[in-house]
């Protein structure tokens, strides 16, 4: 059985190949995928994995940092999407075989800093 | 010395109880914070207690995932400002003594779903 770290990075490599049969088969059939900040939810390996066929652009994705212990790991990748970096987090949760029952992906977005901590930061 | 687990709930309870000397005793002095969004960068310990010191709004935090393993950790937060709730996810890096080197963050704010995908997704 995988480690929960090496799980993620085995879903993230067949996710980049678009190797969809060895992605799948990194989830259990009842996968819950959400994202919180549309408030979106897919029930299921299938219509997951046509949710990520599916998927529009020209993307590609490197893993830039990955941590897991026991049944849960958390991933920071970089996705480039028709050129531009887009970062995304993701949480992911395993079951006793080592399967992932669950994914919660967060797409953060770039903003405008706040002012008033000038003092304080530097930009990069 | 603390899991790298058991060193982010401490960075967190301590924040939520605005226990600053805690917090920093967590804390390497060369300590980085890094905001991607943004592109603004911390350095040192001093400066980023005073930049949580100083951080504006009735804020309170609480836990949702954390996840460690060696020198590495990740939470999902929930942060609520002001009553309405969003979510940070934050990577850390310890050193060899247990302690927070950097700390990358983010903020990934509500954004309404792309089209096409609704034959997929259901809505919470």
């Amino acid at each position: 059985m995988l480690s929960a770290e090496d799980t993620v990075l085995a879903y993230w490599a067949a996710c980049e190949a678009r190797d969809w049969e060895r992605f799948g088969a990194l989830l259990t059939e009842e996968v819950v995928y959400e994202l919180p900040q549309t408030r979106e939810r897919i029930h299921g390996r299938a219509d997951y994995l046509r949710f990520n066929r599916e998927y529009p652009g020209d993307w590609h994705l490197a893993v830039v940092r990955v941590v897991g212990s026991g049944a849960a790991a958390a991933s920071w990748t970089s996705f480039t999407v028709d050129g531009e970096p887009t970062p995304a987090t993701t949480f992911f949760q395993l079951d006793e075989a080592g399967s992932i029952v669950r994914i919660t992906e967060f797409w953060p977005e770039p903003y405008e800093p706040p002012a008033g901590r000038e003092h304080l930061v530097e930009r990069y």
